[in-house]
């Protein structure tokens, strides 16, 4: 059986990028960029004021202090988007506001709080100044040349920001990836219908629209296929033309002969069945043309740490974002663990943070079909091969689920 | 002036829970929810296998291992969803599919590995086995009358899945923030078009509207407002029918009068202008109603962090979150750097894990106009008053941006 570094290899080398498409800033944000950002200019295009005030020389209020106030003369009032054209001389100041541009001649600004003025052409400067003083110089932010967003980013709130102080409208994204999901099994019956005898909720077609929405990507629940070559075979070909297919369910030793059947017809190029994990051993993962193809177990947890270990960084990768994985860190054992000894296996833990340690604890039953241990989870804790025992106090790797609870983020002023 | 934290708690104070709705299950991933979700029966609802195998009685098996197997006589095969009603008798087994419910009388699953058969009716075991291996009991996952979720969580993939596995279809959630955004100012021009002298285009209302949009809320740009009382008025009057507005400029000293005395007008009850931060001084919260009003400042680093201090806790708050700060953590400077002595400052700092300790490094100018620092930066580290100079190695607290920049994300199994 493969590691599930053999197997993510595999995955990962089998994903292309998908197409590009031009998208209105307002819908950008949380996607992915599929171009380098450059500066078309300075980003102030002219110095500005950082205060209400006067525009100076510094020069001329050298010697200004409130004891000894320099006098000046106001030739008027620039205000946000009007400047005058004006030029400021010896002896000159010009009113000014927040934003507003700093008139030829000033090299400096005194706030409001430290002038006062008994009539509009003139004013009393009880300060010096250094020129630069409350001057927002033209470039500040950007240069024009400069490149200020790359290729493969993940476009967060400030990026937007960014984008918009250049002018941008709209931007050059990844398409979002397409994921066909499928559920197969004759026990699995809709939400909101009522169970018979032997029968359960269709829940891991939900779970992964849900994981591939989180993920940025568009879940398309294409419904539930009975055991039946016939019903597979035409489910499958129907999803064939989506970036990706999660099917669940029918990878177990028993199931998989039909499965593997109709996998062949319709050209599935089969790359792996089954790794050297728990829990999720019996994925199955396989490629047609462009499209990527994931036969997760019928297990809730199986199902979905498969998708956290290989789905994720394959649509991730599709998306054209270069972090891929899950973030991981060290933690610390809280309590004794057994593990599987000849597998690797992801431990559902919740996470503290103690004294700057990451602490974990599992979230109880490590069954397979306990999802509820996997909502409650922050991390999955990795006990590689060759390991039957974990004790407290043992340093070990953790997934990230979540990175809030492993943080404290009680009021940080209180 | 008030500190952060007395602005904080004023802004927690006013704010009230949005209403109820009901939303289809497939569209709640990342709510909120406005229920305790109590288990109305087992999950599973009746014991099934784990494995493809053979359905036993322990005591039947007892003795069997590779160099003596036992032989049952097979009385059908239970496939998932298709329970068959029979009850296995001394001696007897049944061939069952994963999933599949475990017939009356068995008690334990031997892997189709561990067995072999020469003749459907009959099955030799070469393994022993405990009761309950393989099995998965009725109410492994939830038990009826547990309370699985809680008012007040964000709903996460595996959520949707244990709500799927309940048979939901619909559940109740906090209805999504609506927020109306206004940039203020005659200097701004829309993006898309070109600049004139003194002109910057109007990039606060974007970036904000991205940031109310990934914590989950519904942005409405409802356009730029010129430096004029009466379209002030008739845009704020117009923006209060939303949850909460969002305007940026117009709080400076010098610009402020007048937009008092528009606020004085409509209604707004001013709470606070101006709080001891940098950046960020000049912000103004007011309460109209249900409406809560944050006049931010213009400069667009100083949007954006009074965004994460004030604006974002208030839209988790409404929203029905419990946890509503963003995560802290603690930091250690990785150079010095000076502060405003007689403010909190928030600096804009790049964070790296260096054996466990998280390395803060600014990103550059802390100027207020700076937003590429803002894009940068991983956290905002806090500089408390009182503190002029912070020098390498000093302890710090810091706000988390993101919190995967933070961690390793390199490949978790090479």
């Amino acid at each position: 059986m493969i590691s599930i570094a053999q197997a993510l290899d595999m995955v990962l080398g089998a994903v292309r990028p998908l197409p590009e498409e031009e998208v209105a800033l307002d819908e950008s944000v949380g996607r992915v960029l599929a171009e380098d950002v450059v500066a078309g200019a300075d980003v102030p295009a002219f110095a500005n004021s950082q205060m209400d005030g006067y525009a100076v020389r510094a020069e001329d209020v050298a010697g200004g202090s409130e004891s000894c106030p320099v006098e000046l003369r106001v030739l008027g009032t620039i205000a946000a988007g009007r400047p005058l054209g004006l030029t400021v001389g010896r002896g000159e100041a010009a009113r000014i506001m927040t934003g507003a541009p700093i008139p030829a001649g000033a090299d400096a600004v005194i706030p409001v709080e430290e002038a006062s003025s008994d009539a509009p052409e003139r004013v009393s400067i009880a300060s010096s100044a250094m020129a630069g003083r409350f001057v927002r110089p033209a470039g500040e932010d950007m240069r024009a040349g400069d490149r200020v967003l790359e290729e493969g980013r993940r476009l967060g709130a400030p990026d937007i920001g960014l984008l918009a102080s250049l002018g941008r409208a709209s931007v050059r994204l990844r398409r979002r990836p397409r994921v066909a999901i499928l559920g197969t099994g004759d026990e699995l019956v809709p939400i909101g219908g009522a169970l018979g005898p032997g029968q359960i909720h269709d829940s891991n077609a939900h779970a992964l629209g849900a994981a591939v929405r989180e993920l940025g990507g568009e879940p398309s629940l294409l419904g539930i296929v009975r055991d039946d070559p016939a019903a597979l075979r035409a489910a499958l070909t129907a999803a064939l033309r989506f970036d990706a297919v999660l099917s669940t369910g029918g990878v177990s030793v028993g199931d998989f002969d039909h499965v593997k059947d109709v996998m062949d017809e319709i050209g599935l190029e089969r790359r792996f069945w089954r790794v050297a994990q728990k829990p999720g051993k019996p994925i199955v993962f396989a490629v047609r043309d462009q499209t990527l193809f994931f036969g997760l177990p019928g297990n809730p947890v199986s199902a979905m740490v498969c998708f956290h270990l290989y789905v994720a960084p394959a649509l991730r990768a599709a998306a054209g974002l270069r972090e891929v994985f899950l973030p991981a860190s060290d933690v610390v054992l809280g309590e004794a663990i057994r593990t599987a000894k000849d597998l690797t296996e992801l431990v559902r833990c919740t996470l503290r943070s103690e004294a700057g340690v990451l602490v974990a604890l599992t979230t109880g039953t490590q069954s397979s079909g306990a999802l509820r241990s996997l909502s409650l989870a922050d991390g999955l804790l990795i006990s590689p091969p060759g390991t039957a025992e974990l004790r407290a106090g043992d340093p070990a790797r953790a997934l990230l689920l979540r990175a809030g609870p492993a943080l404290a983020s009680t009021h940080p002023f209180a």
